[in-house]
């Protein structure tokens, strides 16, 4: 089993109404990994330049992340500041500076190529299936994008989309990737593009998993204290593919356990700034939060009819 | 049993991207006592002009609603006319206006006093609590308000928060009223203002229910064809307070069957312009609906241990 993923491993400096910090360890498949390795053997393939820290690497080893596929190159670390609205619901990018992560060309090393998962984060499509190709032959293939890829590249994406299992996107990425305002015609259009499960995160409201015969719709756990949303969503798909990976299941049911493993790494990860909330979990306070999570989506059959009913 | 309502009954003019029709029947009072009907019996508390179409008070008979308490008065009725963006998530009020609702001042019939369910629509503070302490002694009181009362009556509206069980608002208005943005600590502060229970409408993203010691999120049911939100709150309110006379329960349990119900009835309303679907419903239809909407929420208890869980 295990997880190879690719994509981003950043240096973020983040503003929100609750404090700012700056070069905190971030990037796509940081918090995807840091996530997934609760459930299962994680490899990352990202591109660092020579200032990334020493101590950051040493906290993704400390989770048992396979950093083999971590290439160091001369330069400077993908760089990403934001600042986050008072209700934390909007964000605004302040600076980008791509550094080395511009000519990231993914070369897997020959025992990445077996793994059984594999999560392609929000790179070029054209990327994205130079990565598939070199993979011998993955059980179930994740993928995320963004609305950048959709509105540049998108023949390269769609031909992508015709590779993959499991589509996980944001529902403004959805509607813009199906042309269509309503969530539901907008998932039927992009499962009929390839995906067999799309999931589309709603941040604070929740997830949706759209299946060929299923929809599942999940709120997110509340959380009180929400200090930083950066990486909830890789956070998510890290915790989803993980549970998958771990129990090797694909069915409806395992999809939906999935989701809501997913929704509980991303609950935890808004909880401080960086990864540093979601690093320093227990298993009992996931498998706590599940359950709770249970409790606050459950109700009953119309046990009792009414007189009209 | 039985719901007495207040609130208004409006002539609507709306404009949605799927087309406009005028003078449509429309007010809070309307839509909350047609879901309401299929479960109990109602009885409306307004006022409308000489204007108001036979043919509107018609309909509202035909669903069994007792409009023995809809004063008739010389004028013109409220009237109200709003457009839908694309997307539907944003309304803007065209016109406003109040007519004979203006002097609404509502005196109850004497078999109106002793019913058992009460709710207060969006009608100002003071004019909530003089129909509350018109009443003998209901079972349960259920209200709604809007921003304008938060801003312009706040602390005639914390008195009325004393008196009722249930709050029925959507998420800008609980937040605005606890001057809160984060919705669980917004909950909490609203609770201990006096309702038993809040139930916070998100719109296409569902609702939340919060009592003393439970939290429950559902999300909306999802519809492919939505054609008019106007009415969707009213409808949850109704089809929320219907199911709780109809069983005479109030446990925790009921209410979350209850909130599901809201949301039913809240499905169907949007699928038409006005309360036509709303009121074209057959029993089956609903009963369905609420199963459809469990095996949509529905996911087990991690039954499969991951290796590492």
């Amino acid at each position: 089993m295990g997880i190879l993923v690719v994509g981003s491993v950043a240096l973020d400096s983040i503003k929100s109404p609750f404090g700012s910090k700056d070069d905190v360890l971030g990037g796509a498949a940081t918090y995807f990994s840091i996530a997934a390795s609760y459930f299962t053997d994680v490899s990352i393939v990202a591109v660092v330049g020579d200032d990334f820290p020493e101590e950051h690497a040493g906290l993704l080893r400390q989770k048992g992340i396979d950093l083999s596929g971590l290439e160091r190159r001369p330069g400077k670390t993908f760089r990403w500041k934001g600042e986050y609205g008072p209700d934390l619901n909007t964000r605004t990018t302040l600076d980008t500076q791509l550094n080395v992560f511009a000519d990231f060309s993914p070369k897997l090393l020959p025992p990445h190529r077996t793994k059984d998962y594999l999560f392609l984060g929000n790179i070029g499509p054209d990327l994205q299936r130079s990565v598939f190709e070199q993979m011998k032959r993955p059980m179930l293939v994740g993928c995320d994008t963004m609305n950048y890829w959709i509105e540049n590249q998108r023949e390269s994406l769609l031909k992508t989309l015709l590779l993959i299992d499991l589509l996980v996107i944001n529902d403004s990425e959805a509607r813009e990737l199906a042309n269509e305002a309503n969530l539901i015609r907008a998932a039927r259009r992009i499962l009929s593009w390839g995906p067999k499960t799309l999931v589309i995160k709603r941040g604070e409201y929740g997830a949706c998993m759209f299946g060929s015969e299923s929809i599942f719709i999940v709120p997110a756990f509340p959380v009180e204290e929400v200090l930083d949303p950066t990486g909830a969503g890789d956070s998510f798909a890290g915790g989803m593919m993980g549970y998958l990976a771990a129990t090797g299941l694909h069915d409806d049911a395992a999809i939906r356990r999935a989701v809501v493993f997913g929704s509980v790494m991303a609950s935890f990860n808004v909880m401080d700034f960086g990864p540093h909330s979601l690093s320093n979990l227990t298993y009992p306070e996931i498998v706590s939060r599940y359950r709770e999570f249970r409790k606050i989506c459950f109700f009953e059959d119309m046990l009792l009819k009414t007189p009209r009913l």
